[in-house]
């Protein structure tokens, strides 16, 4: 930690301050630069945060130098992780292809639907049993039961599934058939969650929640990461702005942040964000194009009888298309990365 | 529901939706309205959403009519709603100042300052025993003993005691000891705790989540309501926005707009919200001003000490002389109130 | 305008509505649709907002018809709109490249990087003679001869020139030199300008404000095409958000969005949204991948050195590698087009 | 400036630093602190931003020292600012309330507002000559004349008048007639007229653009003080966050933050931040307790009539009725402050 002194703070200031520092067992060690005072705090992790500092005179700003996200970030470690579920590799070059419906409705109709999205290419099955609703009014969705019936779609297809769990008693009945256990952007911020989540022994698909900076994202995915589990995939999945023409903003640029910053795999899901089926190829496109490992799209058989958020969802027949085209437009990219960093 | 058509549809266009509604079984009212065909949905409440209606040719805005949070509204009931807790009344008219530490960091510490709380005029204790914090290397809480040392000061000061539980091994542990359960911010969208809190038999606190809007809230309300539990207060606590000068924004013009939209009382937390010890006095008072129920504050006997959020805490004795304070502009705004409406 | 009365409203509430349009030399319709009474106004534009009602007991909602873009929209004409630009079409098929120094800094510097530019693959050269920097003690501009510059720059690379103008002076300053006159997202709100700017007899480029809505954007566009002068080029450059990895957030699904909504062109400036200059070549791509007509790039010889956002600034030689990188992409996503609606 | 390098960077990664700076005819002076080597800039102020060092191994972060707003920061200024106009002080103690109508619609209706305004306890005269409104359709003001009227107005009421300029033909208009100008929100980032408005010779009244940070603010009123303007008012007028209970967020807790940071007097605005007349009271109360230096509020003879934002327009006597209100919470927060620091 660095604490800049203000231009013109008296020596009776600077003393003040290497008080304080002593009455926290650690010491200051003075220079002068650039004409301000500076204090280096000895030892280097001997504060905790600038909160020890306030109310000094002469203080104009303190530096904290420690990394925050130890285990997340990129820096000092050799290339990118790779979350292996099944035969699928998330952030290994190939992008993955998620698909599945919003809810699970039916056992019958999601082995039917898992059939059809493996045979159109998607690598990996996502459905809800458990759906966190902003009204009480709302389908909560099918309950327990349908991860079994995700065990079941995941038997019939060959698809690895994906699907979110809120609390203790959905964590403990998804483990037995749920390949990638999601935390929703709802819960990013439910710590208690992501401890339970992270002992489960399973990858962790991690939403950004809808009002998460790139920073309190990386952090909850430490929190998964910190408890043993290096199987974490980050989603972003839009966020909360003033701009109310989509549901959600899709923040596209996070992807080549957090590419930047981290070495966990990121994937995107256009269909919560945008909130309409007519958009969301373009921002499939968009999100591959961006750099992202993996896409996460709504796919139901019949979207207008579907019992949650079905404007958003794909046909079956839109969604083939659109994963052939993705895959022809991965092709496009990787050749076009070569030439430009 | 009321679909209004676009002008220059075609009869045809109006046939098709009038056949959809009948695939639902509903059917379609038809009316030549301010130069438009504008068709009513029969019975109002068959179809659920407008989603139903995607796709459909000459379509031009679907208008749904049903009320959303018909526990939580303030329309069609007799005054507003008062949760008493113990001696307190909070929505009774007299403002309730509700005080204590961040986090609970001691027994004794926290007697000692709840006593003194008390004789400076708090009418509620708060204190976290587990606190959820955005790194997993901050200090995250005493623990689930907390709760025990909250009800020890209870017990030598009188204050009722208010306290957030995050998951069902807190709220067991809370019960006991506990005498309003908080919701936090964070977990204002965590639907599965909501639904367990409303269970506990005791008044909730319902923080407004940083990103939510006014209807998510009162729909988050709506979740305990709906679970039997009569007793909510709600409290803003600030908004997520680009505004960097303080943690959050204080989102104040939503007391009023709550009061209109809502029966429940609602108290404001500035500590947490401007994040700064120094900008507490001028918002408690403002929020006072706004119409708040009852105002949330962080105190500590040594801010510099304290293990979490120090920067915002009071000092003992700077909550005495603000409850003082806004004892009297409570004063001075009720008979204000008398004059302007 | 549909006014849709409340549940239980009493006829008397219905009567006084009727009596307030007809004070306004309107009148009502009255239909029960739905389980509710509702009115149409009659004739239909006779009132132009809401608040005529304001006040009236019994009124639920106010649905106000009109369209409030006639000009800019997509409804109801055939195709989109082609901005020709000598020998350029700006949402023609073929996306353009826009590039150039964030401000012109000398005539020999900008001559040489015009021409550079051309051979690279630029369809027009960008830059300002005029900035608008948030701080007065910023680099402003080289000034008013800048536009001459920018004409001089055309001349020996034949490359047309976009250029923003700020008010009256340097409108008339750049209307001889200047091809396409840019209105910034700061003065996108300064409807003075924009009424100026549409009767100069030049394409106009609009930059979104960071803080407009896509309605606001295409209120904006709609001040221009009704004075008079339908070549509009639109241009997202980022939005202000929470959300601080990048200097604004660019909100790629207002292409797909504006697309439906709207029939002039939209190009994207990832330049300013990413503010740096790593990041810039994904989100280049991911803008054409989402739909863009064309990407706005900043390129500086010496980025180092640059008077401002030298950050952002990619070199000439990247800017060749990414402009041959994204022609290939906008071949692969031709095709893919073909395959998915 | 201060160059921090990162743990474990090499001598020659400190060497290539030093070799810029020198390139920059600056130097660099070196020391060890706080476990880590920190650059310092000397001179002082030799490197204008952190992009010259951009692209260098080893560099970890930049830290700029350089205060951005000299002449509207409060440090090491005697006092605040009172601004003079008329007989009436803004920032001087006693809570200045500006009143009128959003736009001056003719010289009697205008003529008799004011004289009741001024029966009612305001201090100066509110309108708009000219109105910049989103859509073109809108009513654009009454034109030039208004601000005639808003002179004669002045004559006969006594009250010194507040109106908006937009352009060089508007602040020309304006000069002889209005005795502080308006620079709106829409404009605040229009640097062109910040620059000609400075120059007037009257006293600028600067609104928060609605997506402004405090230090963009700040920056704004540099322009006006840099010309040679000491005289500037700032005022809040509500930000634009996702938050549509209200048409803008008030951000109240900006007003005792720019109170510590600059001496520049603040008022604010709730009429255009909440857009509802209901809630208008609360927001002035909370405003004046929040320590703002005056209230400005929209008042209508005949809101329902108003030609702009009549929603949110006070009646004559609600504003009588809330001014004396206003003036009594006064008088109770100035004993509070003298309590509480």
């Amino acid at each position: 930690m660095l604490i800049v002194m203000r231009d013109g703070c008296s020596p009776q200031d600077v003393d003040r301050v290497i008080d304080r520092l002593r009455q926290m067992s650690a010491d200051g060690q003075v220079a002068e630069l650039s004409g301000r005072t500076v204090i280096g705090v000895d030892p280097p992790g001997a504060i905790a945060g600038p909160d020890a500092l306030d109310g000094l005179a002469g203080v104009e700003r303190v530096v904290v130098l420690a990394d925050p996200h130890p285990l997340a970030r990129r820096e000092g470690r050799e290339g990118r992780t790779v979350v292996v579920v099944g035969d699928v590799r998330v952030g290994g070059g190939r992008p993955v292809l998620i698909a599945g419906p919003c809810a699970v409705e039916g056992e019958q109709a999601l082995c039917s639907l898992a059939r059809t999205l493996k045979a159109a290419g998607a690598d990996l099955l996502r459905g809800g049993a458990l759906k966190p609703r902003s009204s009480p009014y709302s389908f909560q969705g099918i309950g327990l039961d349908g991860y079994r019936m995700l065990g079941r779609a995941r038997e019939v297809s060959g698809l690895p599934v994906v699907s979110e769990v809120l609390d203790e008693a959905s964590l403990e009945a998804a483990r037995e058939h749920v390949d990638v256990l999601q935390v929703g952007a709802r819960n990013m911020h439910n710590y208690a969650l992501l401890k339970k989540v992270a002992r489960a022994g399973r990858p962790v698909l991690l939403k950004r929640g809808m009002t998460a900076t790139l920073h309190e994202w990386m952090l909850a995915a430490e929190y998964v990461l910190e408890a043993g589990n290096p199987a974490v995939i980050l989603c972003e999945r839009g966020i909360r702005t003033f701009s109310g023409h989509s549901r959600f903003t899709l923040d596209l640029s996070v992807v080549p942040a957090i590419r930047e910053a981290s070495h966990l795999p990121v994937i995107v899901d256009p269909s919560h964000a945008t909130g309409f089926r007519s958009r969301v190829p373009a921002m499939a496109r968009a999100a591959l194009a961006s750099g992202a490992d993996g896409i996460m799209l709504e796919v139901h058989a019949d979207p207008r009888q579907a019992l949650s958020d079905g404007r958003q969802a794909l046909l079956p027949e839109q969604f083939a298309a659109l994963a052939a085209e993705l895959r022809a437009l991965s092709a496009a990219l990787d050749s076009a990365r070569e030439t430009v960093p």
